[in-house]
C-alpha cells in the first residue's frame, strides 16, 4: 500500500458510530459549549500565519461558519459518515463533462446568491440570474430579426426589446447572447451530434433596439442521475427548472448583465430547482394563433409567441 | 456528448468573471440585503416538503450557515470558482485508497468538533479526540505487559494506568485498542508489504490495571501532496500532527472512548494539523536513562521512557 492507502479504513469508523447510541437533542452545558468554543478559537488562530489577508478572511468565516452549522444541528458521527460519502459520490460522477459541485451550489442556492452578491441592485438595472451549466463560447453571430433556432424544435417566438443604461440611454451596439433549450428539454450541447442550435449572439441596432425568433421556453430538469438527484429526491424537490431564456448583455462602460426571461403562468415558477426566478424577470409569452401576421412578414405553419424584454444595464463598478 | 456533456463548460463562466472588475467590500445597502435575504428564504423554502423532519432541520441549518458564510466575505464569481476547482480536485485525488475529503474535515477542524459534540464532557471522564485515519480492524490481542510495536522501529515506551467510570470503579476486563506510528512517522498500513504493526488491544486484569510496551510518539505529517496540503502551504500551516498515541476503550454500560495521549513538551502541541490536542490528554514520557531496570524486567537497549494514562470512561448515554 501506498503512503496514503488506509485513508479511508477510516470509514469503518462510521459502523461504530452507527452502533451507537445516539443522544436526543438537548439543551448544551455551560462547560460543553465553552470546550465547543475553544475547538473553534484554536482552529480560527490557526489562520494567524496566513500571508494574504483576504484568504485568511475567507478562511476564517467559513469555519466558524461551518462550526456554526455542526453546533447547531448537533451533527452526530453517522450523519457526518454520510456527508462524507455524499461529497465522495460527488467527486467520483464530476469529470470534464459533468459538474457536479456546479449542480449542487446551484440546488443549495449558493449560486444564486454569488451572483445576487456580486451583481448588486442598482437603480432600474435588470435583475441578474444564474448562468446555468450550458453557456458555450463561441456562438454563431446573427442579424436582427434572424432566427437563433437554427432547426431547433420548438413554438416560434418573436424576442424584441431595448438595450438602455440606467439614465435612459439607448445602447446602439450592445451584444446580446442568448441560448436556450429545445422543445424536448435539451440543449444542443446534450446531443452526441455536435449541433450548434438554439443559441447565437447578435448587437443592438442604431436605436439601441434588437429582435430575433427563436423557441417557446419549455421547461427541462437538471441532471437528476447522480447524488445531487438523490439529495432532491430526500428532500422531496423537483429537478426541473422554470421554462426560461437565457440572455447575455454587454456594452462599454456598463456591467455585464447575465440572466434569464421566464414564462408567465408557468407552474414552475415558485419551484425552480436553482432558485433563479426572480418576479422583475417573468415576462408574458403571448400565444398567437395560427395565421397571425408576423412581425417581419415571415410566414409561420402554426401558432407562435411573441415577447418584449427591455433590458436595462448598470454601469461598470456599480 | 451525453445529456450531461456540457456541464463543465461552466467553467468557462469564471473567465468571464475573473475579467471583471471586483467591487471592494463596503456597506450593503438596504434593498441589496433584501434581495440576499429572499434568496435565502426562497431556498429554505424548498425544504418544505421534506418528509424526514431530520433532513429538513439539517439542510435548512446548512444552507442558513452556507448563505450567511457568502454574504458575510461577499464570496466573488471568481472565488466560487476556485471553490467549485478545490472541490473537485478533492474529489479527484479520493480513492478507495485515499479519503481527502476526511483530510479537509480534519484541517477545517470539523472532525474534532464532531467528536466534541459527540462526546459530551461528563464529570471528569478522559476526553476524546478526533479518530486519524489509521484505525483498522482486526488488530493482534496480547497480553498485559506485552510489546504491541511487534517490530516498529522506535524507543520503547511502557505504558501503563487503569480503567475506572466516573464513579471511580474498576473496570475489569475494559477492551483497550492502541495504535501509533513508527519513529518513521508511518503506521503500518502506510508500507506496502502488508505488516501488522504498533497496534494491538488487550483487556484490563481483574483490578481494572492494563500495561504494555509500544514505542515513544513521534510526529509525522497527514497526507499533504494533494489539494488539502496546498491549502494548508496557502494559508501558512503544517501538515504536521503532534506526536501521539491513539486509544479506544470500551467497556459495557460506558460510551465508547476514542482518544490519544501527547507527548508533554512537544513543539506541535500547539499546532496540530487536525486540532486534536487537549490539555488533560497531554502526559509525560519520562525518559529512562540506558540501563534502567524496566518495571517487568525486560532488558532494553538504550534508552526507553514510560508513561501513566489513567482512563475515566463515562455511562453510557451520558
Ligand atoms: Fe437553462
Ligand atoms: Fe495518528
Amino acid at each position: 500500500m501506498s503512503p496514503t492507502d488506509a485513508q479511508n479504513l477510516a470509514v469503518q469508523r462510521i459502523e461504530y458510530a452507527e452502533a451507537e447510541q445516539q443522544t436526543p437533542c438537548r439543551p448544551v452545558k455551560a462547560r460543553q459549549a465553552e470546550i465547543e468554543e475553544d475547538v473553534l478559537q484554536r482552529v480560527i488562530r490557526s489562520f494567524d500565519g496566513c500571508a494574504d489577508p483576504r484568504l485568511k478572511r475567507v478562511m476564517v468565516s467559513l469555519v466558524e461558519h461551518l462550526h456554526a452549522f455542526l453546533r447547531d444541528v448537533r451533527l452526530t458521527e453517522e450523519e457526518w459518515g454520510e456527508a462524507i460519502k455524499f461529497l465522495t459520490a460527488v467527486g467520483h460522477i464530476t469529470d470534464d463533462k459533468r459538474q457536479e459541485f456546479i449542480l449542487l451550489s446551484d440546488t443549495l442556492g449558493a449560486s444564486m446568491q454569488t451572483i445576487a452578491i456580486n451583481n448588486e441592485a442598482y437603480k432600474d438595472a435588470t435583475e441578474s440570474t444564474v448562468w446555468g451549466p450550458f453557456f458555450v463560447e463561441g456562438s454563431p453571430e446573427i442579424q436582427n430579426g434572424e432566427d437563433m433556432s437554427f432547426g431547433a424544435a420548438g413554438q416560434p417566438c418573436w424576442v424584441e426589446g431595448t438595450v438602455t443604461d440606467t439614465e435612459g440611454n439607448r445602447l446602439p451596439g450592445a451584444r446580446i447572447e442568448v441560448w436556450e433549450a429545445d422543445a424536448d428539454g435539451l440543449y444542443d450541447v446534450q446531443y452526441a451530434d455536435g449541433r450548434v442550435a438554439a443559441r447565437a449572439h447578435l448587437f443592438a441596432d442604431e436605436n439601441g433596439a434588437y429582435r430575433f425568433w427563436g423557441g417557446t421556453p419549455t421547461p427541462y430538469p437538471i441532471p437528476y442521475d447522480g447524488p445531487v438527484g438523490k439529495m432532491l429526491q430526500a428532500v422531496g424537490r423537483s429537478p426541473y427548472r422554470a421554462s426560461h431564456l437565457h440572455f447575455m448583455v454587454t456594452a462599454p462602460g456598463c456591467r455585464r448583465l447575465v440572466t434569464h426571461i421566464f414564462v408567465a403562468g408557468d407552474d414552475l415558477l415558485d419551484k425552480d430547482s436553482v432558485f433563479g426566478v426572480k418576479e422583475s424577470l417573468i415576462k408574458d409569452f403571448v400565444e398567437q394563433s395560427a395565421g397571425t401576421p408576423t412581425p417581419d412578414g415571415r410566414v409561420v405553419e402554426g401558432t407562435w409567441t411573441r415577447t418584449r424584454f427591455d433590458i436595462v444595464l448598470a454601469p461598470t463598478g456599480s
